[in-house]
């Protein structure tokens, strides 16, 4: 059951840092991608916003730190809550990409 | 510029095959995934349907064979067009999951 993406983008927005009922850290933040793709033979112009979670003690390392910077990006997709079928990427794994 | 997705979901609907005004095969369907995944240190049920398109000949190749099916597919994030911001995955890659 395979649930991963690796994306680079640049941090639009992040929220302040909050916590959930149970008292874990939680960062929101917006994605935005854009990259060349090749797809049937074809080079396209590929631009997407992803809304992304960090949970946990990175969530309290990271805070502050991420907006406006260029990161890669890897973790889970699911939807917001049993009632919002948006995708969220739940980030596993945050790397700063050197400009 | 990383942009990869890898998702093992039911193809819960698979449209007809229609034809690009260039003439290419576009296949577009519908992918239901669910699993259990590890975050912060506590398993969470994960759930989320993702639009995802194929194009090229091997739309051609996989059309009318996917629905009801399990799959692995691989690719990569877009948003749906230019006005529209809703993820769509591009897909690269498709392996049946035997059941």
């Amino acid at each position: 059951m395979q649930n991963q993406l690796v994306l680079t983008a640049a941090v639009e927005r992040e929220d302040a840092l909050r916590y959930t009922p149970a008292g874990l850290p939680v960062l929101e933040m917006w994605l935005r991608h854009q990259s060349r793709q090749r797809e049937a033979g074809f080079e396209r112009d590929v631009s997407c916003e992803v809304q992304a979670l960090l949970i946990g003690e990175a969530a309290r390392k990271f805070s502050g730190s991420l907006a406006g910077k260029m990161v890669t990006v890897s973790g889970f997709l699911s939807q917001r809550s049993l009632r919002n079928p948006r995708l969220v990427l739940h980030i596993e794994h945050v790397e700063f990409v050197k400009g």
